[in-house]
């Protein structure tokens, strides 16, 4: 699934010196350019960086690459060069930008930028970078609600450049946003209407410390082109992009899935640093080793058991195999309905029953197979037990899995990071009790 | 997390004959109404739907509804109303509506629809509905390369609603799509101004057997919201938008979720039918069961050992769960690359040689944990066997959890697809005989 506008690049990029790079970069795209910066050789990244000759496209090469190798280009490049390029991309992206450099760096770049430019990027760097006030652009077309259809048509002729320039916020004459009005509605109106006749007054707002997955849930929920950003007094600060809620749902597609697995989003394979990634990852499996520690301890309670009937330990692995999957199953489950916002009400409820009895009927048909195949290679008795231990089994993790993340999400805490290592090592330890227990009493 | 929006609406709904059910839902919005129904019993819903006054309304809040809870109200609404609803609703939402139903119910109704209608929706629904042709919405705004500007704010201004009405797409006289330009160009150049001299020309285009996911790749990277889909001979066939790709968006991280643990994404919670929830996850875990009873057989086959030494059984389940886990870790990277198109050239190769090495430190420091405990609890030789089981099973299980999915993707299966139960049951069979066969070595 490689992308070939980016993989000519990459090629010509390995070789030095070579006169195709430049004709290739000149009628390349700043983000291709950018995605061809992963996993490059620096002299290779440097060679690329050299071929760029419209600064635009330059500085915009700098706000699509990853945070490591941005780090890495800006050293390259030095700050005095860095400030000019800065000045050259909107303010919300050169902010991105300085948001991802070491504190110094951040420093010395913002002392050399000039005064507006300066004051904008620290007002913005203010919010935090997963709020909305992190995601927005400062730049909005508005407009008063006194004005007519001219008025707005005059001002948008002379205004620069801005980010989402579909839509005129219509503010009253306190400065409250009041309304909106798309280019399109704007044209098919006589130029006398006053904007305060034709704009839309059910506007869908958000507060700058709102955190980006409610504001991606209301840009997705509405299809919303763009979300303004208001004070609490409900005037306009800025505006939200589509195209910034992109990201942000792929960030937390992303954050979930790692987190499930027991790693944060920090955990980027482009990201070379080998022995940070063992580290964060140890952290966690160090939890689930002490819980496999615990486990030896308990097995180690029944070694009675164990010496009389050897077999029994051939099936621990089947026991805890299957526990930990129908527990993941459920996790999963909740996890992704609780990102939907599918719960509300009862609905926590109705999922836990319904997952209940899906658990009931997979622990009933996986005790009916083992149960069958210990009956004919071994004893009836061992197949009770084991029976009766994969059934109360399957059932506890069904449950189990389910409760945790919803606990934790009333708890305010984000369930798909707790949910892989405690249930997992939780159900494990209830699958090593109910197996131990149930073969004890119905094995003589 | 559950949204006052809504909740009121459930509340309300569950009271019969509520006067104030009318009234809220007069105010709300179709998606909030549509995000109501789920959950909710049969009798709610229908009282939800009769208190919707406004025709478009209601049909858009059948456009929002998930699957079942469709096929659920259409039995309820009755075919005739149903044509009528969806006259009323753009051909694409309407072709999104019918291509949810079953076939029979898909028959009679686009019997019952004008001929216009239903020529439109018989053409979308050839496409499948996972590429680009199946999203594509049928209204573009289309102008001639010859026109001024003067010419297409004239034809704005008489065409009806259309979907993205923020750019202008440009055909020239052979009708092939040659350019774009935005609604904000036409209004700050001069009315005589020829779009051709204006318009941008390096258009990102895709073609209607394109799939989904390398839709949303382009709009991600390139920051679109609005991607044209033309045919082979570059002739403007339709308009992907961004709101339904962030639909998209969230259908595929929704897939791999689930897929990674081992269910497929009609494993809908909302889907009341338990039953056929508990098969589709039968199917799978009946795989990894399949695989215990593999690995029962094999620890039979080193019964003499257990038997000689009970405590080997006592760390089944730490040399299994930390292999099960780190397995799972390296899975997820790579499932995580491949779906961010990472992935190109020598990435592969990376990633898996910095998997390698992140494993090495892993399995060294189990190594040593467990070694310790084992040493002060056990014997020495013991405490040998088990540190040179965990190293081997834990570098093991990171290379073959990152090898799977990485190979599955070069011959095109869904890596996430095939990454939970094979990955899982692999590891855990390999790591059993890693275990077993370094301690009968070791230990005398």
């Amino acid at each position: 699934m490689s992308d070939p506008r980016i993989d000519i690049i990459r090629r010509l990029a390995r070789r030095p010196n070579n006169p195709a790079l430049g004709r290739t970069i000149q009628k390349s795209r700043a983000e291709d350019i950018a995605s061809a910066f992963a996993l490059l050789p620096l002299a290779a990244k440097k060679s690329i960086w050299n071929s760029i000759q419209d600064q635009e496209k330059a500085a915009e090469v700098l706000a699509s690459i990853d945070e490591q190798e941005l780090v890495e280009m800006v050293e390259y490049i030095g700050v005095a060069k860095i400030a000019m390029l800065l000045s050259l991309i909107e303010v919300d992206d050169a902010t991105d930008i300085i948001s991802e450099l070491p504190v110094e760096l951040q420093k010395k770049i913002l002392s050399i930028m000039e005064e507006d430019d300066r004051t904008q990027v620290e007002d913005l760097l203010a919010f935090p970078e997963d709020s909305a006030g992190g995601l927005m652009h400062l730049d909005v077309l508005q407009c008063d609600s006194q004005s007519t259809c001219r008025d707005a048509i005059n001002q948008l002729q002379t205004t620069k450049n801005v980010e989402m320039a579909f839509y005129l916020y219509i503010e009253n004459q306190s400065q409250h946003l009041v309304g909106v009005i798309s280019l399109r509605a704007l044209l098919t109106h006589p130029p006398s209407t006053k904007l305060s006749d034709i704009m839309i007054t059910d506007l869908i707002t958000v507060h700058p410390e709102a955190n980006q997955e409610d504001v991606a849930k209301l840009v997705s929920r509405y299809d919303l082109l763009a979300l303004p950003v208001v004070d609490h007094s409900n005037r306009l600060l800025g505006l939200i992009t589509v195209d910034d809620v992109i990201d942000v749902i792929q960030d937390i597609a992303n954050k979930n899935m790692m987190l499930m697995a027991g790693m944060n989003e920090e955990q980027d394979p482009l990201n070379r640093h080998v022995f940070k990634a063992f580290q964060q990852r140890f952290t966690w499996l160090l939890i689930t080793l002490i819980g496999g520690i615990g486990m030896a301890e308990m097995i180690g309670m029944f070694e009675g058991s164990l010496e009389a009937n050897a077999a029994l330990a051939g099936f621990i692995p089947v026991i805890l195999g299957t526990g930990g999957n129908v527990g993941t199953q459920a996790a999963t489950i909740a996890v992704r309905n609780i990102a939907t916002g599918h719960l509300g009400g009862r609905g926590s409820f109705s999922l836990l029953f319904r997952e209940a009895r899906v658990g009931s009927l997979l622990g009933l048909s996986f005790a009916l197979v083992l149960g069958s195949y210990v009956y004919f290679t071994g004893s009836p008795m061992l197949a009770i037990a084991i029976s009766a231990s994969i059934m109360v089994t399957v059932v506890s993790a069904a449950i189990l899995g389910m409760l945790v993340p919803l606990t934790l999400n009333k708890i305010n805490i984000d369930p798909a990071a707790a949910t892989g290592p405690f249930v997992t090592t939780g159900i494990d330890l209830v699958a090593i009790l109910i197996y131990f227990s149930t073969c004890r009493i119905i094995i003589p």
